[in-house]
This record gives structure tokens, sequence and C-alpha cells, in this order.
């Protein structure tokens, strides 16, 4: 399969777990719910691709993965997995859960970039200071001071207010613990879009579905359409992030708007053996420069491997599929491999800065 | 094929027309519009896999598959589809169309069970007791004792006011005829919601397509986000109906939220040979506990038939190709097929109270 | 392949550009956003599929691609991919760009008709008159003299308000010399609905997909339900074009109303290798006499060209699927083609007026 060996560039995951899981909290960690299962595409295709990777056959039951697991600990099957996903780059988000960079460098053998996520910023100075007038400056400052070791920036706002945030410029509000006023959004994220564009720092928004803090309707990328607009010419990149099921929705704007980048990260892992579906209806109106790989991964490793595993598995077959059916030569494919892998990313995003396997410890 | 022989639970369908049928009458009811056409995929589906089941070649032409139908008459053809199905229970919502329980027990030769809808019964205790400031606990005493013979609840609020109704409580207003005061609807299905609640009755949602009363963008489950929040902990258990075009959104629904069951019931036979296509799409993010099998056949018992057969086919289909490509086992596919065509049902809805074919006429 | 042969009628197009072009302004036009590329799925079919019509390799690069064209000349390239199309009967959008019908004619050695833009219509008569009280008299004389020649109506309300207009009938507001008042706009509309089914002549909707001067959300045909309704028993034929992403969306309403066309359009072409799932998708509800074939092809003949070729190419894979699996007869796959090639169009269109190739010209 053409996509078998292409290095990636997981532009958008997070660290993984650092400790051993009985079934409940791994089964929990399988879904954006409070109730995953193994019973379901992602259960699937964890039995059935993961396991090989702790030497077990493919298809183990639930019970006996985790036992293998436990058996290996948790430093060993996270090293075997994101190793075995053949990602030489991953960026990180570190806006939530464990952010040990240095360590996920060591553990996946790769190079770690970070993305720095506005609202974890602007509430954490919010907690130092409160709201005073002169808040937004002080957040641009905090903003700054994290996007000189930074590889991108990101929003969560889908979660806050929805992707319909105003276009405004405010003045702060009533301090709260978690940012969701809108006006104090839309500034939060006009203030990332415009260091994004000075300092070259594309701006990833979480787009599509999440767990249930989301309401998906308000998660449609549709929704940024003024957004894209106001920023089309300010040399901003916008990356939408998962999309799924919206994925058409942002190939659409991917094709209008030559500033977006797009993916459908999370739902890779999700689906299963769909991801070439996926993939296909994403393609049908992206231009192949517009879309990058990510695995979203979270707390488990095998998000991490699934992400890498079964993007190679949906884009390979699809261009199976169409090299058969005469509508792409193997140049073209590989072409297309090549950028979706790790082209676009490499074309977007600056230089890693740092955090090489053997630099230090940075805790977001 | 894995799915030939599964018996199911056909947990939404309707009753069928008692009488013949000419061909303007038959078409009408093969559509949810007002003009329903054979030259569909529903029609192509009709004439390739009931016209057997009457004898006659597969892909009989209209007018024939008609005078055959009429030389059996409708007692001995639907006898010969609802049989054909597989279906050994089926809950019938008895709030529209022509209700004889004990007859179509008789007709399938299977056990029936009730589906008590909300709207039908509140209006008609509206029209006897008009809309004092009482009314709620009378609509509440008329559903306690319908729910005491019922193995559901169901509301059609998507075509009332959309599935975006409030979360309120509220006295009534003016009396209507028809309920469709958005208000009055929500105090409605919250008063289901806390019934099923207690008595154990899942409470089955209207959404997606359906006939030209409906607006089908107040017709997508992602509008009924905060519902499913407010009722995550109440032991309710709620059912998204048909869903398309919006299989996906509920998929993610029951992916989010453990209490939600879903099925694609009234899309199956309606997009016939894409059955396959329309599961495929559904299973990408519903975990496997939640997927429930209906047909919603109404009026027609080819509808019976065929949410029964292009079920089977269409499930079947996607095995295969899943089993082919090694994405699951035989043993997992088998326990899929099984929680998909009865088990997820005998999980959640109560046991048959009565209603066996031998039992009394009940008329709802 | 059952579609090789049909003719195709072509109900709704724009003229081709009268010149040579150079690769940016190509890739501009292989675009609705302002930076196309050949590095997407459009892309690849242009040089698969019209590569061969200009007597080049198929796949051929697209620096060689542009060369070729160049030296065979805009008139000799657009003449052949025309006429490639096997397209008789073509229906002009003269509501923009170039509009000489009878060149376009004696370039496609076809028939071609007249499709009037209300929008346009409008906005020249405002900048004669302005807007007095009267205004809506001046446009509807405007309308009747256009419609004469003419053999449909269409709106892009949908670039200027959104699909969800006010069903209103307004007086003048202030001059605009684009017209965006969405209660002018609901005015004009609902005049070429009175005048298209009092003359017979289809209205066609700009919906779904298209340039970054639309909100796509807004460009949703289920926004049109409410004016669906009330045009349901006027005898006017409404046409939904293009329709992508929401092509199931604009089924279901195919499917609920029977004076309701629609078609995929413009998506054909951009999907490229993914037309056979597009057009699967679409008649999973949309019974067969509501699905017509369109091109939308602007400015590039390329487009008009493999409008037609991946129309053919499309469906002819999906009967070919659909026969294999003996889900349809030739002879039913047979009549579905004919329909849908021409026969939905000839039925709801009016003849052709005058445009035969040897007519005079027009401009619009």
């Amino acid at each position: 399969m053409l996509t078998d060996d292409v290095p990636l560039t997981d532009h958008h995951c997070h660290g993984v777990v650092a400790g051993d899981l009985d079934l409940p909290h791994f089964e929990e960690l399988l879904s954006e719910g409070p109730r995953g299962t193994f019973e379901s595409s992602i259960g699937l295709a964890v039995r059935r691709w993961c396991a090989p990777v702790l030497d077990l056959p493919p298809h183990t039951e639930a019970d006996d993965y985790l036992a293998r697991r436990a058996e290996l600990g948790w430093r060993e099957v996270s090293a075997r997995l994101l190793r075995a996903a053949g990602t030489t780059r991953w960026f990180l988000d570190t806006g939530f859960g464990s952010n040990d960079l240095a360590d996920f460098a060591a553990l996946a053998d790769g190079e770690v970039g970070e993305v720095v996520r506005l609202e974890q910023v602007a509430e954490e100075v919010i907690a130092e200071i409160g709201m005073p007038a002169t808040l937004f400056e002080h957040v641009e400052a905090a903003l700054r001071e994290r996007a000189g070791h930074a590889v991108g920036l990101k929003t969560v706002v889908a979660y806050r207010c929805g992707l319909d945030f105003p276009l405004v410029h405010t003045s702060p509000a009533a301090p709260e613990p978690r940012l969701t006023d809108p006006d104090m959004l839309g500034t939060l994220v006009g203030l990332g879009a415009r260091l994004g564009a000075e300092l070259g720092l594309p701006l990833q928004f979480h787009t599509g579905f999440g767990d249930t803090d989301l309401r998906l309707a308000r998660a449609d990328p549709l929704l940024l359409t003024d957004f894209l607009r106001s920023t089309a010419d300010t040399g901003l990149t916008v990356v939408l992030l998962h999309c799924w099921p919206f994925h058409r929705n942002a190939a659409y704007l991917a094709h209008a708007y030559p500033h977006v980048l797009i993916d459908v990260g999370l739902a890779i892992p999700y689906v299963g053996h769909r991801s070439s579906a996926v993939l296909a209806e994403t393609l049908e109106l992206a231009p192949f420069r517009s879309l990058c790989y990510s695995s979203d991964g979270y707390g488990l490793p095998e998000l991490h491997y699934l992400g890498a595993k079964l993007w190679r598995r949906g884009l390979g077959l699809l261009l199976d599929e169409w090299l058969a059916a005469d509508a792409i030569t193997v140049a073209d494919a590989e072409r297309l491999v090549a950028a979706v892998a790790h082209g676009n990313a490499q074309h977007h995003y600056p230089p890693l800065p740092h955090h090489r396997p053997t630099s230090g410890t940075h805790s977001g």
C-alpha cells in the first residue's frame, strides 16, 4: 500500500495517561462520552490492530488485551504503540490533561511541538489577576510568552459558546472561572488570530464531534464563515480539526478559502473500518493541499496508533481503488500521500523550536 | 448471510390497511409525500423482494403486482409478508391509523406490544375536559392508565414545534384541537420522560424524515442535546427513531449519551439497495449496544417486510465486507447481529404484558 | 455502460470564456474559491478525462495540458469538449458572465435555451428607474418580456439573504445596487413563482455549495420548506440546483413535494471519481421522476464536458452495481437513465423557442 511507510506529522494530539488502566477506565477513554465500550467500531479496531503490537493475536478479547497491557506496563505499551505509528513529529495540545512533552518525546522517540490553547492561558491569567480593564493586554503578553516555543495555537470556542462567536472586541465582563461569555471569547479568538498571523502560528479550532460538554450543532465549521472571511487576507492559517460529521462542510471551506487546513483527526480512530469512506467524502471537495493528518490521540496510546494505522489503511484502500479505476496515477497518488502525511503541515507550521527527545521537561 | 435467520424485535411500527388497494392508493402509501411512485428505490425494492412472497417473479411490473395483491386479498398478503419478515415481537405505535393489536398479532403470528403516543393521549383528554389548570394531572392519569399495558411511550414533538422544545413546566394555554404550543409540548414531553423513567418505559422520539407535516430541519436529533443532558441520570431510556438524513448525528448522541437508543427504521425500506450504506454510516460512531431494529411499517405490510428484508440484507452485506477485510470475527459479528436484531430492545423495553396472538382486541 | 450514449439535456449551465487561459486563470476557474488547483479531485478528472479529447494521453500533467489548450485555441477546445459531452440541449443561465447563446449553440452544435435570472432583471430595472412604489410592476413587465423567449427562471436568493427568505409582499425600500434586502428578495422570488406557474417556466434555485459570496448554511434547501408548501398546488415546478452537501435533504424534498425537481449539477465535476457515491446518496430517497442532469459548466468547457462524462460514468457504475446485485432490471435501469438524462427536463420545461445553432445572437 502506498501509505505504509510514509512518515507522519501528527499535527494535533494529546499526551497519554501515565499509569495502568483497568477495563472500565480503558473503556471510558475509548469514548467521548462517559461510558465507552469495546462493542463499537473503535473497540473492534483496538482488538484488531493494537493487539498484535502487544504480541497478541488480532481480535484478542478485551479482557485478555487489558491483562497483557497490565503485564507490559503503561510505559512499554505506550512506547510500542507510539513508535508503531510511524509518526516522526507530534504537535501536542497542552491545554488539557497530562503534558510532559519531553517524556512523550522519549516514549515516542520523535520530535514534539506544543500547541497552546487560548482558553487555558486566558483562564490562568484571570485566576491570577481577575478581570481588570487591561485583562486582554495581560492575556496577550502571556500568549506571546507561550507562543515563543510553540508551533501553533488552539481554541475550543466550539465548546464554550459555539463557532458562531461574535467578531467583536470587548472589554472584560464579570470574572468567571471558565470563560463562556461570547463577547469575551470572540475577543480572545480575535487576539489569537492576530497573534497567529503575526507570529506565523496556525490557529486550530475544535470543530465537529467531541464529548458531552459540546453542543454538536454549534460546532459545525460552517458557523466560522464570517471569521474565515475576516481573516482571509491576514496571513493567518486556520485549521479545522476533526470536523466529522461535518467533514463535507469543512471540505467546502477548504475549497473556498485557501487559508484553511482541515483534518478528520479524531474521527479516524473512532470510525474504525470506515476511515476510508470518511476520507473519500472529505476528498470530494478538499484540495489536496488543505488536508492534514492528525490522530487527536488522548489518554490511550492506542488512539495515537489507531489514528496512524487507520489513516494509512483508509487512504491506502481509497487510493488503491482510484488507481484500479485509473482515476489517478501512482506518481500523483504518492504526491497526495506525502502532502497529507506531513507536507502540508510542514508548509504551514513553523519548524520545531525545541523539545527534541533529549530536551528538558515542559509542563503546559 | 449471518443475518438470515435471526429473530427480529420490531420496536417501532404501525398497523396495516385493512382492505385492498388500487395502484394510486398503494403508491400513496409508498411515500411520505402525497404522491409516491414505483419509480423510486423503494418501488424497485417492492418489485424485487415482495413479489416472490406473493409467488411472482422478482421485478414484476407494478400493475401485475397489484393484480396479484388483489387476487390474494389483503389478509393473505399481509399474513404472508408479515410472517416472511421473521419478526417475532412487534411494538405498535397506536397513536395514528388503524390499531387492532390482536388482529395484527393474528396476521403476523407474533407477539405484539403497544407504544403509547403522548400527543394523542393529551389531545383526547383536552377534547374531553378542555384546558383546566389541572390539565396535566388528568393527562398524567390517562398516561398512567395507558402505560399499564404498554411497552413504551412515543412523542411526535418533532412534527409539532421541533425537537428544540423548551424544557419547561407550564400551565395550560388556550385550548387547541391539535397540540402545537411549544410550552405545552415541552411540559408533555417532560411528563413522558418522568413517567418513562418511573415505569421503565423507553420514550421514543420521531426524528429525521417524515411526511410534509414536518419541517425536516426541526427534526434533527441534535436539537435534543439539552433534553438528553437533563435526562442522562434519571433512568430514562430515550429512543431516536429513523434519524435519516441525520443518522450520523444520532450515532454521535448514542455514543455520547449511554441512555440513548437509535434506529434507522423508516429509512431502511425507503433507501432500498442503499440500506447497507446507511447502516455503515450509522455504525461509524454508534456503540453496538445502542442500535435497534425497526421497520416503521405503516399501512402496507410490504413496508414491514422490506424493513426486515433490507435490514437483513444491508447488515449482512456490511458484515460480509467487514469479515472479508478481517475487521471483525464471526463471533463478534454474530453478537452484533443479535444485539441489534432483538437483544438491545429486550434489554431496554419491559417484557410484553399481553396481546398474545390469541388475546382480545385493543383499539388505541 | 448503459449511460454511454444517452443524449443529455443540460438544464442548467453557463457560457464559456471566449479566450485562451494561462495556468493561474485556468485553475481559478477550476474552483468556486479564489485559488483553485489541479491538486484536487476535479483537477485529477480534467487530466484524466479531458486530456484525451485534446489528443493527449490520460493524466497529462497540467502544464502540458495548458500548452495543448493554447495550441488548439479556445474555440477548437470548446467545440471539442462541448460536443464530446453528448448533450443535445443546453439551458444557459444568462445572469452572469458571457452569454452569446448563438455562438454557444454553434460551438456545441446543439440547441440552446435561456434561463432568466430574477435578481439580474430586477437590478437592471432598479438601475434604470430607481425604486418607485411601482417598482415590482416594472420588474414584472421586464420579466414577462424576457420570459417570452426563455425556458426557465432562476433565483440566487441563497447568495443574497439565504433560502429562508420571508414569504411576504413588500413595497420597495431604499435603492441598492445589489438586491440584498430580504423583504425585497422575498417579493421578487414570489413574483418569479407566480410568473413561473402562469407561464409554465420552472423556477431554479441555487442551493448548496458555491463561491465565497455564499454562506453555505443559508443555502440548505430545507430552508425552502415553507416556500414549497406555499407553492405545492400552484402549478409551479421548483428546481433545486447542485444541493451538495445537502443532496440528501434535497432528495427528501423531492420525495415529499411532487413539484420539486433536483440535480447535483455543480457537484458532479467537482467530486470527480466520487460522482457515483453522490448520485447513490441522492437516489436513496429522490423519486426517479425528480432527478435531472446538469453540468453547471461555467467558464471552462472542461466543466461542461466533465459534468456529462462523470455523470455518465457515475450513474453507469452505480447501475452496474445495482444490476449485479439484482436490485433492478436492465429495462428499468434504461428507463431511469433516460428520465434523468433528458426525460424529466423535457416533461417540465417548455419546448425550446428559438436559439437554434443558426439563429441570431442574444446577449442576456
